[in-house]
């Protein structure tokens, strides 16, 4: 496995420029706020290969769908990730030379995130042809506090020599996207002003008229002084900037600030947008560069002190997790509903749209752990927002009820392929597993009555069309899917979706009895909102009560779906070495009708629906299963992990678990030069949090079953819990729990009651 | 259903202009002879909607293949039908006016196919604003004595005054293609040349190097003399023509034969081409316009009567079956084995390569009973060629053997769907199929030694590597595949293709027992150049032993796959009118997860391997399926009504019947814009012959067992079989077998043998 970076607890560092490699530092250093982002691009030119991408939450394009073969139901448009005005820039020259560190001498190069802190910091120091020497020094954020600013901070030594320097803070908006035909531009410019002190852009969408406004303020500086300086204005088409020049002196240090804010026609209305960049801008303007900077990493001392999760013995560990829950802080702040968590986050084009079910299956538990509830209600409130688009997404496949999207932006299919977009329909389960989820975790009831119902009640009337009633077998089936192993399409009662849809149904009737027996006005009102029907409702009954099952009666283990059990079962280890992946390497025909699994399935239903099986049953699946996964989807490990986790399986555990911790960080699927694995960080969280320490929600109360892998000394991690802020520390003989904010509760360990004072903690010995 | 054409017998009539559907009309109206073929376009300008389409047999385009997931084993390119030079042109101005159809009065327009001497013959009056009337008349065919001339005679003939006219002959390179992309341009000029007489045109494919050469001569004449004309030489970009403008007198026919010959690098040295052309184009114009028509009308005399179907009682179904015959002979006369029958012929662009299972499955049995055995045996030669492609197809794919395309040109795939492309794999039975068909009906037992033997075993080598051994059930099986019915994709044992592939093992090992017992020597050195193992024939036989056959016992029906019968099982009937073609109106999973069958599946093995099964078995498949069959396909009606024909289902037969007989005539599927639907007129055909009359060859001999439907008087038919040429009359009493050519032949009729003298005939009562 090759080193990209140095080994740190709290920094990602790369030592030295890589030209070759410059798209996966690009990725890995990228930085975010929730409401944009950008990568680790260089603030000066650079002509080097680079992938150079600025990313607004919220505005994407919808491009038209173009697919060989048209089929009905398909979206006619699909979300691109949009790249927006790139208002970074900062161009340099220096005694006349532009600096290009792909065409200057460069010595002493580093790039650092410091995740701590929140901020990227570069330095090196360029060597003309003279020998002349310029130190040069950036740190830029993305505010954590004030979401629409960024800051930079440029700073120019010239080491051993009086130089001419000329610096070109810039706005431009003339930008394009990787993935687009034939270098199609997706901007339009609708204005633009630039005077000696400020520049500004406005640039809007070719289609849906998103409307992005950046304006920018800067400052030069020595040691604190201001400095004789010459400026010229560059005013052309998309593109705005400030060309400030002015003469160095040896061993001195000019600083540029660029002060950033990024408004949207989503936030205001579009006449408001510039006037509200102004403002904000000149508020950022006034506070100064420091000032904003301490309110940023205070925000970040907040995140860490909630989520941060500490393993001594490993520092490779220890940089992988705390790179993920850098990364998932950085991607989705929960302060808008409207907002969700794609699979590239801020970091790359990938993926069209914004959610997957990932969001509900794999980072909604992270949130919901290491963040106020209010976030994680935020991503309920996202999906209860689309609701009637998943009905209408229901009704051009021909179904009853809601079908939310496999992939979307605005609640709106954006996937065209058939067996994706019409199959695999498990997806609906996640998300009414995601408010049970909420609710069995928070004890938030309310939010069924306000919210919560209805979305169970429309996935369940999807649900009810989408079976089919088998008179030969007196069951309910469900045919034509793809479940979550996507290395299976078109297949007949997958096991898991099945399994989910009947839990659905029956999740849907307990909370309507809940409803009904607790709070009956509010009943009758959603009853009339949704026209509830007793004979609907008998149905549900009907086919939670008689829901086909597939089962391997001689292994006692659930079979994936029907006629799995007819493959030739082989195990992963019979595959040769070379032809791993598979998915690189054998035709698709031979990859559906191997045994082989992309990622958890039988697997998952077993992790979601934990309670309902019992050990011997996980274990005898796992023991089925594990052998025949090739894990070549990122969130498939951290899930075995957390069932090997908790049959015991300790050592497997850990190994699942090194296969998701460092996924970008070590660039483990070639492919971190695309932008990172966003959706898939919370599976190492997962697997330490819900898997190593056995977190769960039993009776209402927290509960833990820990155990410590054996190449970690300790590890501990944080958990807020119905307004408890709990640190939990796991080292190879106690286990300590220390409320940090909170008053009295009571919790599991080990399926023993304990009751933690406020501010005190408990410990007890580490016995698995 | 709206009638776009006269009933004829013999002719396909438009009467009056059709602006709105004219590329209906154009599409009825293509000529072609193998070589090469034309839509119905007008030789004068045209401003209308049209779709100009010159095709060129076995010239081709590879286009870049475009999906929007890639999966391992696509083709990196498919073939496009090329849209060729425009060689039929001819630019009329009369009086200074340039004659448009779309612009300028027309009266007494008719378009006629004559089928019968294989040519399109146009006639109308234009009228000008000042009430002049000319008259024009047209007649244009593609020879079929010599395949790379055409020729066309064009007759002005001003009614009510006299006009100055001038003519221009030429030859457009300048083509596109509609379904390319931003209007790109496929040809290249290589070479051009006019002088008085005649004009050149070579151009070259941009990919691939395909040249094709025009050349053109031309004739003037009234009343068979010469006339005084002046003549304009135009030469530009991709074009040439002769201007040749004169003074016609009132009522005097003024008529311009244009001579065509077209050549291309398939056929000669690139460096050849032309002089070829000039040769050939040459000597086209020496025996002048009514000698090469009467070599023309010979040819197609021959082919009538060895191909002709007669109905009495029925016009319009007479008018169908003529169509049929006549656009199957236009499409492949089987002189170059390199050839294949594209689904449009020469029709249209619609569909990438030339060659589908079509082919083997449906249009083989028609060119084998109708034509010169060679031509038969020369697709075979097609996919004997083909034989190294289709093993590195099989490769690409991880398999052993061969796998021939889904569609091509070349032998290499042009198809893109996986669950097509890597799943519908029953058509490589359906190669080895045509073999058997061959080898039964010509008893050419030497193609087995020279060709067929080696297809044989590398079709069986796929199958033996595809199946795998279930050791559940001691049982093989094929997993992952697409049958015959498109509307189930990915399924597990599609009852279809498990057949077939035992059947094609077996086959294989029939015909190795055969070479080994009476050719042993040429065994030893098929066995020594396919590298035959004794193991491998093992697996065969173990295969062909323990194939799995999905089955419902309390039917007595095979299930069209595994799983079949938990679907909901409905009948079209329950389907609402105004939801048909479903393929129109309801979601693809839908559609799959439906009973609903597109084409022709079991039905289609109970055809193929007729002598297996008992008619009650057929019966209760038959009524099983039939009722849950769309036909959404154009191959499908005509399947099941000769499996109807066999039950006694004769209604049934004969409303299956009318579903393909006249499909394009009546455009019923409302695509005959886009070209005709040449592979499934064979249908009509099958239906008759194969059904209506019961033909088939039982231990050796041709068998008969015919009915004749209610709607009918009397039906006869053309059968060449082993150097006989038979007519088969069959009325509401007597059945008449008369032979044509050859010398006594004992056939089989209603299971009774019959002998019948050279030119002599029998006559038996009809009794079914």
């Amino acid at each position: 496995m090759k080193q990209y970076f140095k080994i740190d607890e709290w920094n990602i560092i790369e030592e030295g420029l890589h030209p070759e490699e410059n798209r996966i530092y690009e990725s890995v250093m990228s930085l975010g706020n929730g409401h944009m982002g950008i990568r680790g691009n260089f603030e000066e030119d650079y002509s080097g290969d680079t992938l150079q991408g600025t990313y607004i939450a919220g505005v994407y394009y919808p491009d038209k769908t173009k697919v060989g073969w048209w089929k009905n139901g398909y979206p006619e448009y699909f979300a691109k990730v949009l790249n927006a005005t790139n208002f970074i820039g900062i161009k340099v020259l220096i005694n006349g030379v532009n600096i290009d560190l792909a065409k200057i001498k460069v010595k002493d190069f580093s790039r650092i995130l410091d995740m701590k802190n929140g901020y990227l910091l570069r330095s090196f120091t360029i060597v003309d042809s003279e020998n002349r020497e310029t130190k040069i020094e950036v740190k830029r954020f993305l505010s954590m506090s004030e979401l629409e600013i960024a800051a930079i901070s440029y700073s120019i030594t010239p080491l051993n020599h009086d130089a001419d320097i000329s610096l070109i803070p810039y706005l431009d908006g003339d930008v394009s996207n990787e993935d687009s035909n034939y270098n199609e531009k997706f901007w339009l410019e609708v204005n633009r002003a630039v005077d000696n002190e400020q520049g500004l852009l406005t640039m809007k969408t070719k289609k849906l008229d998103f409307h992005v406004t950046c304006a920018m303020k800067y400052d030069i500086k020595e040691n604190g002084n201001d400095i004789t300086k010459e400026i010229e204005l560059i005013d052309k088409e998309k593109y705005v900037g400030n060309k400030v020049s002015f003469t160095a002196s040896k061993g001195k240090t000019y600083t540029l600030y660029k002060y950033i804010s990024v408004t949207t026609n989503r936030d205001y209305d579009t006449e408001n947008i510039e006037s509200e960049a102004i403002k904000k801008v000149n508020n950022a303007y006034s506070k100064g560069f420091d000032v904003l900077l301490n309110e940023h990493i205070s925000a970040w001392e907040r995140i860490w002190k909630e989520s941060d999760v500490v393993i001594e013995g490993d520092v490779k560990a220890q940089q992988g997790i705390r790179f993920n829950i850098f990364q998932l802080n950085q991607t989705y702040t929960g302060h808008d509903p409207r907002l969700n968590i794609g699979p590239k986050g801020f970091t790359g084009e990938k993926y069209g749209g914004s959610t997957y079910w990932d969001t509900e299956a794999f980072c909604f538990p992270f949130y919901l752990s290491t963040s106020d509830q209010n976030i994680a209600r935020n991503l309920l409130i996202y999906r209860y927002n689309h609701l009637e688009k998943a009905k209408e997404n229901a009704r051009k496949l021909g179904l009853n009820g809601a079908l939310y999207p496999m992939v979307t932006m605005n609640g709106e299919e954006c996937h065209n392929e058939w067996e994706i977009t019409f199959e695999e329909i498990h997806r609906n389960a996640a998300i009414s597993y995601a408010i049970f989820n909420y609710v069995r975790y928070t004890d938030d009831k309310q939010y069924l009555l306000d919210y919560g119902f209805e979305v169970l009640v429309e996935t369940s009337r999807f649900w009810a069309d989408r079976v089919n009633y088998n008179p030969r077998k007196d069951k309910y089936m469900i045919l034509g899917v793809t479940g979550p192993n996507e290395y299976e399409n078109n297949v007949n009662n997958n096991w898991y979706t099945n399994t989910m849809a009947a839990w659905n149904l029956e999740y849907t009737l307990e909370v309507m009895e809940y409803i009904k027996n607790e709070h009956p006005a509010r009943f009758e009102e959603l009853k009339n909102k949704l026209k509830l029907q007793d004979e609907e409702i008998e149905k549900w009954k009907d086919i939670v009560n008689k829901m086909y099952y597939p089962y391997v009666e001689s292994l006692g283990i659930f079979e994936q779906q029907d006629g799995y059990m007819d493959k030739e079962l082989l195990n992963v280890s019979d595959i040769p070495k070379e032809e791993l992946p598979i998915n690189k390497h054998w035709s698709w025909d031979r990859i559906l009708r191997s045994c082989f699994i992309k990622q958890a399935d039988v697997i998952q239903g077993l992790y979601f629906l934990s309670d309902r099986f019992d050990l011997e049953t996980k274990k005898r699946n796992f023991d089925f299963y594990e052998p025949k996964t090739v894990h070549e989807s990122s969130l498939s490990p951290c899930i075995y992990s957390i069932i090997a986790s908790e049959i015991g399986y300790e050592e497997k555990a850990y190994e699942l678990y090194l296969r998701t911790a460092r996924l970008d960080l070590d660039n483990y699927n070639k492919d971190t030069d695309d932008g990172l694995h966003i959706t898939s960080m919370s599976g190492s969280w997962l697997a330490i949090v819900h898997g190593f320490a056995g977190m769960k929600i039993k009776d209402g109360m927290l509960s833990f079953s820990p155990f410590i892998p054996k190449a970690w000394n300790k590890y501990s991690f944080k958990i807020i819990f119905r307004g408890h802020l709990l640190k939990i520390t796991v080292d190879k003989e106690i286990i300590t729990i220390e409320q940090e904010e909170g008053n009295e509760l009571t919790l599991k360990i080990y399926d023993k009651e304990y009751t933690i004072e406020a501010n005190g903690k408990i410990t007890l010995e580490t016995n698995r």
